[in-house]
């Protein structure tokens, strides 16, 4: 079984190039730019990891991988412009660099492109592969919208924003796990388990994201702490404060984030400690990291192969940026 | 064989109910909501009765109607955010209504939907129409580029005019004909034709678009006359004027283009009859209905059998709005 960095360089390697004609030269420089922004690739990974676990890598894998790659891009590209965001991995943002109208167009035709690619793999194949990344495409929209929603209402509660967040970020990471599997000729019961694996690991990386934004180092995070107390963004650490925080605490923080104090990031994070959200965060986080290898534990694989995907989940658990 | 009347009733039945499910509200509610703004469905009318050519309508046939239908709203929804649109048929467009955040993903929905269709039908058609599909989506998003990029250049020749016009509007119409074909088990040669005589109708119709939006009958157009030399649009008329005026009267016709004269509409009107601009894009119209025309003859299938595409093609070049 390959390791990760090897599997991601195998990846690089078929990736790492223009996926789109010359003409018309605005679009499909936009479309290409932001897969040059580059990312971890952990997604494509995982469709290469789990299909390793059941058969050798092929074309068809690769193909795949390649779709779920675009497909996440084509994400970023509409979801940056929903949220107005100028930035990303430290460069322009694709609407900020080409123009609104030029990156929803360079969004649709990412999107076209996962299906191009999709549609090259052994027919055997092509309707259980469309069906889950359909499903999951739609289900992707759905999570942004509610998140969109979530910005305008006041009483979510936690089981709502894990299901936003499944919707919005772990069904893609799912799926991924799932479609490799198939490609593998794994059987139902092993790619439901890849599935869930894949889901609460998403999950469980949610909860980390939102614990380095306010509590991460600060010189090895990358952008800046506090980014999402800054932007009142409803959070794992936000919505649990609001559960266990006393009145005077929640008055507080409601306050706070009707306003632009200057010290509002330290003085929302000296609640957060109070209420020990950071400690409640960390077994949070192991508790899904448990569940999503609770269910790797049960594909039936000898352990030995399903070291590296241990290892990955792990890995991405300890990540600091 | 059916009549034009009688297949867009049999789609209408299928067609006309709620595609997506209840949550995210909004998200659905946007989508679904396009949907019921209605239009003509020529080009699933056109799939059915291709399809009709060569072998019995079926459920697979309803589905790739249904893809085409659903991508052409995608398209108008996408359209319209980056055209600014406020109205399309009287009724406020998606962005207006629902926000241009919700309308960016309800446009992405429906394209996933669309794909959710396609993946339905039986796998020996899936691999070729999935082709066919695909890569006409990526030519119409390079048609919409290619639109946009227009708007700033100046030096458009009636070539390149052409070539967005096939890429924004005719290939859907174009690849409608030939997905009806393949369901059918029509040959390659028959499946060719089929593809040529909408791209030719396509562009016939996008011809009489433009001629009917200065030309056309006040009281039966529907939407205010000269719409599109109000807002300075390129169109067949404007660059056949360029071409044939005088220097005298390209100098007024850029300089009425720059400003805002009350009788703008009139006085540019009364250029192109001088130029007459009418009778050559009627001459143009007929032209392009008449190589439609001669591929569908082509097409080796008994006369009769194609009556009623050659009946539509005819009424589409009739009519007044």
């Amino acid at each position: 079984m390959k390791s990760f960095a090897q599997i991601s360089s195998l990846f690089e390697e078929k990736f790492n190039r223009n996926h789109f004609p010359a003409e018309p030269a605005k679009l499909y420089q936009a479309a290409q730019y932001v897969l040059g922004i580059g990312g971890k690739r952990v997604r494509p990974a995982c469709v290469l990891m789990t299909n390793e676990l059941f058969a050798e890598i092929n074309e068809d894998t690769f193909h795949v991988a390649m779709a779920v790659e675009l497909f996440h891009n084509f994400t970023l590209v509409h979801d940056d412009i929903m949220d107005k965001a100028p930035i990303r991995r430290g460069l322009p943002t694709v609407h900020e660099k080409f123009g609104e109208s030029t990156a929803i167009l360079a969004g649709d035709v990412l999107f076209a492109q996962a299906y191009d690619y999709l549609m090259r793999i052994k027919p055997v194949f092509l309707q259980p592969v469309l069906r889950i990344f359909t499903k999951t495409a739609k289900e992707v929209c759905e999570g942004q919208q509610l998140d969109m929603d979530f910005e305008q209402k006041s009483d979510i509660n936690m089981d709502e924003y894990v299901q936003m967040i499944t919707l919005k970020t772990s069904v893609l990471l799912a799926a991924s796990m799932q479609l490799g599997a198939i490609l593998g000729g794994a059987g139902a019961g092993n790619q439901d388990q890849l599935y869930e694996f894949g889901k609460y690991l998403g999950i469980a990386f949610q909860v980390q994201d939102d614990y380095l934004d306010t509590f991460g180092d600060p010189q090895k995070f990358g952008k800046q702490i506090g980014g999402d107390i800054l932007c009142n963004k409803k959070t794992f650490l936000w919505l649990y404060a609001m559960e266990v925080a006393s009145a005077g605490q929640k008055d507080q923080l409601l306050e706070l984030s009707k306003n632009d104090d200057p010290k509002k990031v330290e003085k929302v994070t000296a609640i957060y400690k109070m209420c020990e959200v950071d400690a409640w965060a960390t077994s949070l986080k192991k508790k899904y990291l448990e569940k999503a290898l609770f269910h790797l534990d049960e594909v039936a694989v000898q352990k030995v192969y399903k070291e590296e995907l241990n290892k990955i989940a792990l890995h991405l658990m300890q990540r600091e940026s």
